[in-house]
């Protein structure tokens, strides 16, 4: 049976109307709606040859397989999972039972998913440089999935249940295609803030399944800030007694942890943990005497608290046991570290810190007590074989880095000059300034988010090369389970889009009408991914 | 049992957390939290005297009754609705069963309805004289509320809700208080758009919740627009079968209708339909041949179409007819009837419609067209007995209008020139032009709404009591069951309190306060009414 690629269209039934938008100012272009060519495929795979022949996916028979020559395959849960989950995707309803009737039509009624590599890396935890690329050939009867390592399977499968659609009859079609796929970045992060506002675990879980379906492979957990201390330590319990905003019902236990890490390992996610020192930590301070400086208004304290207290050697002792600790917790071989935005003006209280920066011949540069610090906390870290991400600040103050420091731009102003100066310096660096989410704004501001170009900075191609990639962050302070999700997909989904695909792949009418119908899919799976613009989902969000 | 009010934090456990707030800019000042002295009240009731005495509510024995001297009770099921409502948010675990302990404190055992007029209006319609005024006495072991109507009682119901609060042990206490209230004015309404997304029901009946619990009373639904149209009409069902986006998922039945008119009733609140014309009309055409006009290009037909045309005999047949089924549908005495933001473009290039132009001596006066079809328009409603609502477009372009005309002033500029002009002229006004949700911003955009002052506008006393209120409008470009009901509350809860407080009730640090603790309590009566700033509450929402 031969069908063409507009009846993607109807699958997800997506409908744009050109409204007249007279009610106010307009901040971005409207893109232009058409088919796109590549249907509802997001990000767009490197190379894509879809032909206009189309087979039918049995409800009986269709079913995904390892390939007998896989490396991997009915031991490996995560692939195992992995099958069940998109077996879900593309039979969202029902899975028919009994025989399967002689076919009057070609059809696919396998996906064979071969790991080609020794090591299929099933139960590893997924890394910077693991290798996420696969090749996906669709024909009749078989569809074949290769992939060397098992991360590049989790790839395939979310591009070929993407693949298929649903023809005029409701029949699951899908065209013969031919993808080879790989990342143009391997660092295609998110940043979720567990302080400012707790996010309850299936608000986490939520937003890692949406990360998969957009190919993300970081979620960057800045998990504890000044304003509550939600992760539970095992060493130091009475940091999150008395630095949680309650000291059970918003905190994450070790079980927790594990659950939400084995949750992102299962999707090819890294989870690396940040925690943000020597500022940003005024929740640290109420289950850990001493750890902060104290202010002085005149000559007595004030009662009120600064950065952590770089001065006392019992501050070092302290994060070697917690950074130890955490190193262990958390698999992934880098730690963020923070180091943004420390204030100078508690410490400038200080008479003791005074007198310290006397006797390090620091004068009234504040910042080089600044770098003192971090500079032990980097070696403390060290000793625990972790790699660290830090704040862009870091390097700007001049700290001394190990070679394998990944620098975290994020100030918005002429983020091209800082990604030169970080590369220019030699450090790896990962790209956030343009993709603060958590501003909002009236109008399509996806466009803007999917127009960056992160390599756009002056800088030889060995500096560009130290560009891994880049994360979107939604900083909590106004938002919370009753609003991150939607705030957050489709917009992010851009970011993904940037990340993954070609540097050509710039073309916002086609991105337009691929997004249209993929944020109808995140609804259709589940997740309330807000509108692009006027229209409608064949099957609108189900919650309230 | 003496308790003091500070346990009121204690109920909702809201803390908000002084975050440096270091990302970005800010838009608005920062509120100071404190406690506010009236608890989470909200909107503010105009005469509020809170003892510190505190009583308990058993949860044995607490009822709601109807107070024996009762115009209207057990017969009246707005009440009865309204009595379990009430229940159900004071007690939402459960009520535990067994014999009433002989009590060791003070508690207050009953809250007695009383409806103090002869004519409870139990099962009318609310209307825009209804009288919402009601006194709350809150004593040991009685609390009495009397209403002359039991659209007082509603709210008075409500704000009973409001002050009852969980003491340290999570025992249900009240403080005696004696409250008189009504709403400064009339018209407190919430307009939002079912034809730029499709609203399934629910996403609409949550939102009627919502806006009992902010003492809304009029639900402006913006039924269809150019994009889609959703009402089913009896005498016209071709206009949703090809007008809406789909003929029987995304549409509004007559039985979806009433029940939505009933469910906002039994919450004393009216429902006022739109049916915009002659413009934002594209979604009529599909099933109305010849309603629209035929633009041209050049000398021919360009197969695009236009405002209504209003020079065919048959438009006035076709909206005579139509308003006369929209007019027995809706109970309302009010039809918003548009009018906005009508484009001459296409009436202008069309030849037939320049003759006519010609006949009856417009010249090149485009806006005498509009006025004749306006003209022609009101006096069809007319005949249906109905009043009607405009926007303020109608007025300006000097449509002739019954006197009791409600004109909506929505242009952002200079609203209150608008509001002199209109009351100049003797008309009714109600303002949306500063509450325009659907502009989006990053940060505490609440206190922009709330410092609005309708009735700031240079004019005589007569001038301003003719301006009866007010609507926030959440237009539907960007918004769809995935993310309303977050991005509406508490933002619109600002708009609430701004039309039911006094006018003295200004102070945005108590407003903060108590707003932080409403919001929190939208959320555990399962809206999820996003977050003002960094913080938390007891229970987070359970949704994703």
């Amino acid at each position: 049976m031969i069908a063409t690629l507009k009846f993607t269209a109807l699958l997800l039934a997506v409908v744009v109307c050109r409204a007249t938008q007279d009610y106010g100012y307009k901040d971005v272009e409207e893109p232009t709606l058409g088919d796109s060519q590549y249907g509802s495929l997001w990000p767009l795979p490197q190379k894509v040859q879809m032909s206009t022949v189309a087979f039918k996916l049995s409800g009986v028979s269709f079913q995904i397989v390892d390939a007998k020559e896989s490396s991997s395959g009915a031991s490996c849960s995560l692939l195992q999972n992995a099958y069940r989950r998109y077996d879900e995707y593309i039979f969202p309803i029902s899975r028919m039972q009994g025989q399967n009737k002689k076919k009057a039509f070609a059809s696919v009624s396998e996906l064979q998913v071969w790991i080609t590599s020794a090591d299929s890396e099933c139960d590893n935890y997924p890394s910077v440089t693991s290798d996420e690329s696969y090749e996906l050939s669709v024909d009749s009867p078989v569809a074949v999935l290769k992939a060397p390592k098992v991360w590049g399977a989790l790839r395939g499968l979310e591009t070929f249940s993407q693949l298929v659609y649903e023809d005029e009859y409701g029949a699951k079609s899908i065209n013969r295609t031919e993808i080879q796929d790989f990342p143009r970045f391997t660092h295609r992060g998110l940043l979720l803030d567990s302080s400012r506002h707790f996010l309850p675990i299936k608000v986490i879980l939520a937003n890692l399944e949406a990360m998969a379906w957009n190919k993300f492979n970081v979620f960057h957990w800045h998990i504890v800030d000044d304003p509550s201390f939600p992760y539970m330590s095992r060493t130091f319990p009475q940091l999150s007694q008395q630095g949680a905003y309650h000291p059970y019902t918003h905190v994450y236990t070790p079980s927790d942890v594990k659950m939400i890490i084995e949750f992102a390992r299962l999707r090819g996610i890294r989870v690396v943990s940040e925690f943000d020192t020597p500022g940003h930590t005024q929740s640290w301070g109420k289950g850990q005497k001493d750890l902060l400086t104290p202010c002085y208004s005149g000559a007595s304290p004030s009662g009120s608290f600064g950065p952590v207290n770089p001065i006392l050697n019992t501050t070092y002792d302290f994060m070697a046991m917690f950074f130890k600790e955490v190193s262990t917790v958390f698999p992934d071989a880098y730690i963020h570290l923070g180091g943004d935005e420390v204030d100078f003006s508690c410490w400038k209280s200080n008479p003791d810190i005074q007198k310290f920066m006397a006797q390090q011949g620091f004068g009234t540069d504040y910042s080089k007590l600044e770098s003192f610090y971090i500079q032990r906390l980097l070696d403390i870290v060290t000793t625990t074989n972790k790699g660290y991400m830090i704040w862009q600040e870091v390097i700007d103050n001049g700290v001394k880095l190990k070679s394998n420091t990944v620098v975290h731009v994020w100030m918005g102003n002429k983020f091209e000059e800082e990604l030169q100066k970080v590369t220019e310096a030699g450090f790896t660096t990962i790209l956030s300034a343009p993709w603060y989410l958590d501003y909002i704004s009236y109008g399509q501001d996806w466009q803007k988010y999917y127009k960056v170009e992160p390599l756009s900075f002056n800088g030889t191609d060995a500096q560009k090369k130290l560009v891994v990639g880049g994360e979107a962050c939604l900083w909590g302070e106004y938002v919370d389970a009753t609003n991150l999700t939607p705030r957050l997909w489709p917009r992010a989904s851009a970011v993904g889009e940037r990340l993954w695909s070609n540097k050509d792949v710039k073309d916002t009418n086609d991105a337009y009408s691929r997004l249209i119908q993929h944020r109808c899919r995140m609804v259709q799976r589940g997740i309330p991914a807000e509108p692009l613009f006027t229209g409608y989902c064949a099957h609108e969000y189900k919650g309230v």
